[in-house]
């Protein structure tokens, strides 16, 4: 018997253009909003944050972004990147399915984050930027734009959510050994930050705050940009490598998947894999189900609002419509820290309103469970983001068991968790738990969320 | 300007033999001496450790030996391994040299040790052993059994050195995570493990010791066998697949290595890089210089006596001939642990007793400086062991720089530092200092050295 079916492309077959799905869709995106005005907001209006070249990516509705060669040769460290086939997984679950996974994890952050650090830190290089900060949750986006921003000799300043950063000290010495420079927050290096800290000294801190903070000390200087890992309609667009290496991939296996799995926490990697299949369907193809996984504790598809709001808690950013849990909504801490996020991002979200994907939440435990599941099967050991996306695939072929259905599944192992072993620590000894969050909190959030006026 | 190159092979390229150096010897290795008798021993005097198949490669001079299929499966979920050209290295250093590295830390252990775990779990699971004991070190090791023990259905237990098993508790998470048991050694376990305790409760262990506490077990047991990561016969030849790669992807890139690098604890990555570039050698081709790389603080093979020596603390492994720091030797509890062994794999030993190897030795701090440089310029983070293998290329690198010479330098980056960012954390925090060893202790080491009869 066959354990190990890898798809490797050949250097020419990676992908020249990113895909940008909203040259397909059906509807076009809502308009973003101005922070202080609630009106439609204009490239300018982005300046101060973000290069001209990432902002006309965010506002493009060309299908086919050219890649730059300077960031296709650093994409060649990693990638393209493996798909594989998941025998011992089949088997182990007695599935008449085929199980295909794609590898993010072979990048030298471990994820596939660098897939879009890399264009914004070429991007923002060669308009001149000097200095680039940021928010991590776990660590892999702080991680992979130390990386990135290493290469194209950018300093770089990370602001990492306190619990993360607490729990996930190896997390900061990568980054400092790429020579960035981190940040717990809240912290006292911002005006918000310290606001934040007033009001509650032990504030475990979440995304929402650390965008605060970095998009604070971004306007205040020229040389200084903001780099997102993740929501904005760019950073989406960066990750559709994923899923454009892997369309290659499954017609090397003679195959074509009947349900595209993705877990989802701002939306980036769910994007990368999902979006390319979904332009083929828009476009005529066969459309398969894509199915974004959440994590129960920060359920924003499954029990957030389609409602515009802040990308950020201090309501510095633009207003996006999108599934939120109310700005204002401090997720528990959990160890998936890249899925703790209050909003999707707007595409995602856009799509779910068209019917064009489906949303599904699962626990902590019971993700940890199909990891473990995973490593012993696959011998890979999937970091706790990706967990998630390994139990919507291991659902899914559970069904096609009790159906008697030969369908092929497809989903993106988006990282390894060999920073994330405390983790894992904790599961084996029984104490990790099912961290939930308050109703009462999300109630008051999602009451709180922005009245905009009709459009 | 091209920042990255890579040499990546196909599938069908992937080697089918392991090369197997003793076919080459100009002189054949000393004999292998009986702990109780000190007579040579046979094939039989292994079986209670080692299935045949295993012990026969041992003594084998044939000179390719075949990779079983089933074995050549597994592979496939990470090899071929790429290499690549260092171009941003060279030019941070202003060398004229060209620097190639290959790169095992894409194995799902994040190291070269896979390699040899995979084959000896198949050959056990074929001979009907049901449960693999072993040492580990740092735990890469036995994070690699843990994982390719698990794929064959055989339980693993693995004593792992203490002064790591507190360092580095995420190991442990792995290992467990692929269903081994782990137990930091000296362990209440094993009647020798009790012996070290009650001399000195708060012993650090050492990898000798770890091994004698495995060997304890699997010889009480039929069904229970002895692994080992490093410094065996047929340990070293199954790395060589690093180096068979290695060769074709030279030839990819139209050359041929000057030098070549690899760090040495036990021996079996640097074996795998040279061996097959020294067979070439020794069969009439170009001969490199090859260049063993071993931290300052436990210097068997620049400070070490070349003498029959026990493999382990307790002496109940046999004898062989080798570069030795006394089996009473307990090296500092550096971060490179798994370069923490008194004594050097006889092959590695026997060829530099040839001439055909040199060695250099070189402190922990400056290792950690390489590697900060390294991970900067090539954007990936190598495990500690590693960064004495790029501090060594780097070495030559300024070498060339000075002689005005543009020498091919080739080394082995054997594992990256994922699970290694808290020595790391030291580093920048400038608490890790240069561990050196008691030189008393090493005298007393060294004149302990078991008295073996003349051949």
């Amino acid at each position: 018997m066959t354990a190990v079916t890898k798809y490797l492309l050949e250097e020419s077959q990676m992908p020249r253009s990113w895909y940008n799905i909203q040259a397909d869709l059906p509807k076009a995106l809502p308009p973003v909003l101005h922070p202080g005005t609630l009106q439609p907001i204009g490239p300018a209006d982005l300046a101060p944050l973000f290069p001209m070249e990432l902002i006309l990516q965010e506002v493009s509705t060309e299908r086919e972004i050219e890649i730059p060669e300077p960031v296709r040769d650093i994409y060649r460290l990693w990638r393209p990147a493996p798909l594989y086939r998941a025998h011992r997984l089949e088997k182990a679950l007695g599935t008449p399915a085929k199980i295909f996974y794609k590898y993010e994890g072979v990048s030298p952050a471990g994820s596939h984050k660098p897939n879009t650090a890399v264009p914004q830190a070429f991007y923002n290089a060669v308009a001149g930027t000097k200095r680039l900060t940021t928010e991590t949750g776990a660590g892999q986006w702080g991680t992979s734009l130390a990386f990135a921003g290493n290469l194209f000799g950018l300093e770089v300043l990370v602001f990492q959510v306190r619990v993360s950063f607490d729990q996930k000290p190896y997390r900061r010495a990568v980054m400092e050994t790429y020579g960035a420079r981190c940040l717990p927050s809240p912290s006292t290096e911002t005006v918000y930050g310290r606001a934040v800290l007033e009001a509650r000294p032990d504030h475990p801190g979440s995304l929402g705050i650390a965008i605060s903070e970095a998009v604070e000390l971004a306007a205040q200087r020229d040389d200084t940009k903001y780099a997102l890992g993740s929501v904005l309609n760019h950073v989406l667009m960066h990750q559709t490598i994923i899923g454009l290496e892997s369309i290659q991939q499954m017609e090397m296996a003679d195959t074509y998947p009947d349900v595209v799995v993705g877990c989802t926490g701002g939306g980036s990697n769910f994007a990368g894999i999902a979006f390319p299949f979904i332009g083929q369907g828009l476009r005529g193809g066969k459309m398969p189900r894509i199915v974004a996984v959440e994590p129960a504790a920060c359920p924003s598809l499954t029990r957030g609002k389609y409602a515009y709001d802040f990308g950020d808690t201090g309501h510095m950013t633009p207003l996006t419509k999108m599934h939120t849990l109310g700005s204002s909504f401090t997720p528990p801490g959990f160890h998936a820290g890249g899925l703790r996020y209050h909003g999707m991002a707007p595409l995602v979200s856009h799509l779910k309103e068209l019917d064009l994907i489906e949303a599904v939440a699962y626990t902590q435990v019971e993700c940890f469970a199909a990891g473990v599941l995973f490593a012993r099967t696959e011998g890979i050991v999937p970091a706790p983001e990706a967990n998630h996306a390994v139990k919507g695939a291991i659902e899914e072929a559970l069904r096609c068991k009790r159906e008697g259905r030969a369908e092929t599944i497809l989903f993106n192992l988006c990282g390894h968790g060999h920073f994330d072993m405390t983790a894992y620590q904790k599961y084996f000894a029984g104490e990790l738990t099912d961290e939930t969050y308050d109703e009462q909190e999300l109630a008051m959030a999602l009451a709180g969320l922005p009245s905009v006026p009709a459009a």
